[in-house]
């Protein structure tokens, strides 16, 4: 089969690689369907995360199941399935509370796990799903070929803005703003206008985006940052500030901006990995403003957010404005970093 | 009248100074019937905070409203009421979410309002309050003498351990962890406890407040502190982590130990202003670990934690184990300052 591996910064290959078997017998075997390139993995291709060796990349992706181990109970031949962009069981302290992205048993697409066994990359045909009853949702049926992009979105993209959402506490009629305007940015749009925040202020420098952030549910968008848009933030709202804010860039003038505008009490949800982030304590401690998210628990929200897009309440595969074959993968790492399109989509 | 000045590190004066009189339509006079000494009054008296001019301290007390002005409307001569530690307006966008210590009408007791008039200190015979309205709370009828000290904690270290616990998140069958012994986290151990937490862990090494942190509702004290402390809590865990934090003492080391304490997923209400603190917040990203909390909006809470007090469910006049004649002031610090006594109450 072919699986894509980073080899450095800027250098993505698709090559061949032996066909996934099951080794445990929580293992199950997905034929990918669809994937597609996370910002994160931009962090690598950029050379801001070093590659130290080479590694099978990317965490996203939605596929029909091949095989099943022995001890896989919940999953059978020819389901199609989601995948968040970790692996969990499910069943440990962590998942218990929802917090999968914890889990004890867990790990990452691409590494090796507790045992030392390597896990598959998802930018591939084929791949080994550790964990397979704990980590995987199965949709009912298979899906229209239309839901695929709004599926695939759910591996990471849209559980992040929803767990920034569910971080920064959005309630109904809130006013939340939403710092960055990528894909995961745009997610938590959608996220908090579906918890039916009355105002949703997307702040986007990037024009061609201003579009998509209003198709999700943005009712304002501000084009300035740093504190010219901090100030277009607290006259927006007669100087209160935001009752929640989403921080979805992750560096240090992202989380400044954030904490700026968010009104005393509320929270700042932030799901951007921090980079070069330190957090003001005395000004946060002085105005109440607290903040929550991390790695997002994907896993926890599947299940519902699936039921959302099946039902076409959500439609979060908007994200995605390159579609492209998998042996185009270089290209779709290339059209992300130049910031021609907002996120790439895969098909093997 | 008598009031105390603070004039320099270990300098508390009780002083004759002219009585207090209505100076805006909105001010009440209260007649103080008991003030105490606050944690926060000893960064002053330790030095750690510089008195550049000497000012009028304390901010602690409950009384007897002698006069008000012609614009106030809840209130009357004779009340007893209880005043939060700041004053506040409860009618700005901040108090009506309940942020009063965010008020952008209120402000500190012993300092300039923001029209430049001077605040009275707690501890003297008479205050001023302005925005009398929404700063006082009043009792149906006097109470009881014996139900004075529970009622004057609710002016600061009561609602402060309450706020660290609503900031936490406390859920009915939570295990809890308190780090700091103090007044405000043995009323954050009573808080806990209150809010139905299974298990409600105090971290303590003073050996004498064990015995008072049980009779809050401490299940569990842990002696150690630092790394020892952090082991011992995830061993009483089952290496899982608390499910709430209250973080009452404000230094870096405790924030440290709040931090690696909580489960993932968990939040670290933080109520001790920030002395050396730094957040860190890559780690509290892998683990989903949020802080929240800050100068607590005690007048949120004080016509909930009244009734609580009048009801005889909570006692949170415990705390005070020094009751002294105001004009023992100097040696109610003194007491604090050599940790002779947790905290002290002073009755002119």
């Amino acid at each position: 089969m072919k699986a894509t591996t980073i080899y450095a910064a800027r250098d993505v290959r698709l090559e061949n690689q032996p066909d996934p078997t099951i080794l445990k017998p929580t293992d199950a075997i997905v034929k990918v369907v669809a994937t597609c390139v996370c910002g994160s993995d931009l962090w690598y291709y950029r050379g801001d995360n070093p590659v130290v060796d080479p590694f099978r990349i990317g965490h996203e992706f939605v596929g029909i199941v091949q095989a099943v181990g022995a001890q896989v109970r919940s999953l059978h031949e020819g389901d199609f399935v989601i995948a968040p962009f970790m692996y969990s069981d499910n069943t440990c302290p962590h998942c218990r509370v929802g917090i999968q992205s914890a889990c004890s048993a867990g790990g990452f697409w691409g590494r090796p796990d507790r045992d030392g066994l390597m896990a598959d990359g998802g930018q591939g045909e084929y791949v080994r799903v550790p964990l397979a009853d704990g980590t995987l949702v199965a949709t009912r049926e298979t899906p229209d070929a239309a839901m695929v992009p709004s599926l695939l979105a759910l591996s990471d993209v849209m559980g992040t803005g929803w767990h920034a959402a569910m971080a920064a506490r959005v309630q109904e009629g809130d006013t939340v703003v939403v710092v960055g305007d990528g894909a995961v940015g745009l997610s938590g749009v959608l996220a908090a206008a579906r918890m039916g925040a009355e105002r949703v202020v997307a702040m986007s420098q990037h024009e061609e985006r201003h579009k998509i952030a209003r198709s999700l549910g943005a009712t304002d968008v501000i084009a300035e940052r740093g504190e010219a848009g901090e100030a277009a933030v607290l006259e927006l709202t007669g100087s209160v500030g935001a009752d929640a804010v989403l921080e979805c860039v992750g560096t240090g003038q992202a989380m400044t901006t954030a904490i700026t505008i968010a009104r005393p009490g509320a929270t700042v949800g932030y799901v951007g990995a921090p980079h070069g982030v330190e957090l003001p304590v005395r000004n946060m401690f002085h105005r109440n403003v607290g903040v929550a998210g991390g790695v997002a628990p994907v896993r926890q929200y599947l299940p519902a957010l699936r039921d959302e897009v099946l039902a076409g309440t959500i439609n979060p595969g908007l994200v995605f404005d390159l579609d492209l074959p998998l042996d185009k993968v270089a290209e779709g790492y290339a059209a992300m970093d130049e910031r021609r399109v907002i996120k790439t989509m895969l098909r093997p």
